[in-house]
């Protein structure tokens, strides 16, 4: 398998991704895994001999641009053909390479995975997952974080089951449990939105769904999937990291806290598109370079997509 | 100035409305103030008794009945008339009393304060607000928190002047500011209820608009009211509660997040309605009951209402 890595995405690019490409190399027996690392040549090069990298277990590809965090995704996109991340989108495209991850532009990876990649047939609109720390010691999956800010109830059904197949499938959970985030527990509460969605989730037999929990049960043990719109999804996403920035600054060690790292899962994963493609966040390190690599390896030999096509 | 208190709300009445009330009475200079105290005499008078309490200081109104926190709010309302929350209700509107506070079920305070209390005219949707506790120390008003799941976004113009008036007189800040709850910073983001607030909010010059933030800035000091659709707010506002609630139970302690005991403010105003609403949280003991009580004396003090009324 081919996983396409784009160099030069996140603050601390390439120095934080060359040391994430190597902390992978380095760690298991990833003899089936050939890297395809896009970036500026003229900064790989002497970063891989600094790094003692063998160039056997990579390619590298050339991308004399880059799409800065603040550029206007679709505008960029279209002017800087040859940055990584249009570059990555191509080689994904055309099958040269089998799943492309980024830490990049977020706006820029979401329009080229919806653009490029395209939505499997049926899935309506592809989603963002994002990890929840439970208090159990477990980990949930919010969709949508923000690929959706308004949503039909149909979508939210959707949502539902792509999360339960990327949780059964890649966070190896049985029959993983669905919940609505909602404004009170009992059928018939919230939005539109979410009185709509309600029963067609109750309806949705290839999931199984709980029904609706509140704010305050998001980090306890009552789901592995909770489902919302993607305006509600990304507020909530980003207050939680805040959690985290005040813990850190506060100096307060505690090992659930520090479970609110999101760094600590890598990236989220595009659901619902043709092929694997996972987001990382701006300040992603080597770690979090690693547990990507390790997290589009698992997806393509899960055949992870192919399980979504059969779904939809 | 009659401020009533139903003594039968909240999981721990009437002890701790007991204990609220003696510590208002002993804590300041509260002459100006009559309490009414509204509840089950054979249950209260004892407990007078017991905590020594000046009876020139306040009037019991006996109810026999109580709304359960499970019950629904409609049908408890209309069938229960002899409840302490329809009672207060009834004393309120008829101008008996001039605020009405209760830690009781939560639903019939709202239906209550809609259906008896009415809406000021020309305040479209009367709002909750809620605190939030910001890194500076300051406290910041969130709202809506759950009256209106669906809103329009005249509507958030509209909980923006409330939370602002609210803010400047009851809070005492200075041309407080404005902020949208959002998916991104710039004009144009979010959902299509954002994107069609975001203009109203910026046209509207009683109001000091400063945006949009993002999850990741409520908790910061970038401004004094946070706008979202009652859907949002209460999710985002359970949410915070359990980050207090895990706090604790990990048994750290931290100054700043001591802070998220959404108890140490007593309740949430309803705004925009014709009287002084103060609706409490469940688990409320004496503090907050003392709180709530001073909170509706300088809403009365202020003139809060009238305030509202001349906006409107």
């Amino acid at each position: 398998m081919n996983i396409a890595l784009d160099m030069m995405g996140g603050d601390f690019a390439p120095l934080e991704t060359i040391k994430g490409v190597q902390l992978f190399l380095s760690e298991n027996n990833h003899d089936d895994v050939h890297l395809t690392l896009i970036g500026d040549e003229n900064k790989l090069i002497p970063l891989f001999k600094e790094y003692t990298m063998n160039p056997e277990n990579f390619t590298v590809v050339h991308a004399p641009e880059v799409i800065e965090m603040q550029e206007h995704p679709t505008k960029a996109l279209k002017e800087k053909q040859q940055s990584s991340i249009s570059i990555g989108f191509h080689l994904l495209a055309s099958g040269k390479t089998d799943a492309f991850i980024s830490a990049g532009n977020t706006g820029a990876m979401m329009v080229g995975s919806l653009y490029s990649i395209k939505a499997i047939t049926g899935v309506a609109r592809p989603a963002i997952g994002a990890y929840m720390p439970g208090e159990n010691g477990k980990l949930s999956l919010l969709v949508d974080v923000g690929l959706n800010a308004d949503c039909k109830p149909e979508n939210l059904s959707q949502f539902a089951l792509l999360g339960a197949l990327f949780s059964t499938y890649i966070l190896n959970n049985k029959n993983p449990r669905v919940a609505l985030i909602n404004v009170g527990e009992e059928e018939g509460k919230g939005n539109i939105l979410c009185q709509a969605a309600y029963p067609l989730l109750k309806e949705n037999e290839r999931i199984n769904f709980v029904g609706n929990i509140e704010g305050r049960d998001l980090l306890l043990d009552k789901a592995e999937i909770y489902v919302c719109d993607g305006y509600t999804g990304n507020i909530l996403l980003k207050f939680a990291e805040s959690i985290y920035d005040i813990v850190q600054k506060r100096k307060i060690d505690d090992e659930y806290f520090n479970r609110f790292n999101f760094e600590m899962y890598g990236g989220v994963p595009v659901l619902g598109v043709n092929k694997p493609v996972i987001i990382g966040h701006g300040i992603s390190t080597a770690g979090a370079f690693n547990n990507m690599i390790l997290m589009a390896k698992k997806m393509i030999e899960q055949n992870f997509i192919e399980k979504i096509k059969n779904e939809f």
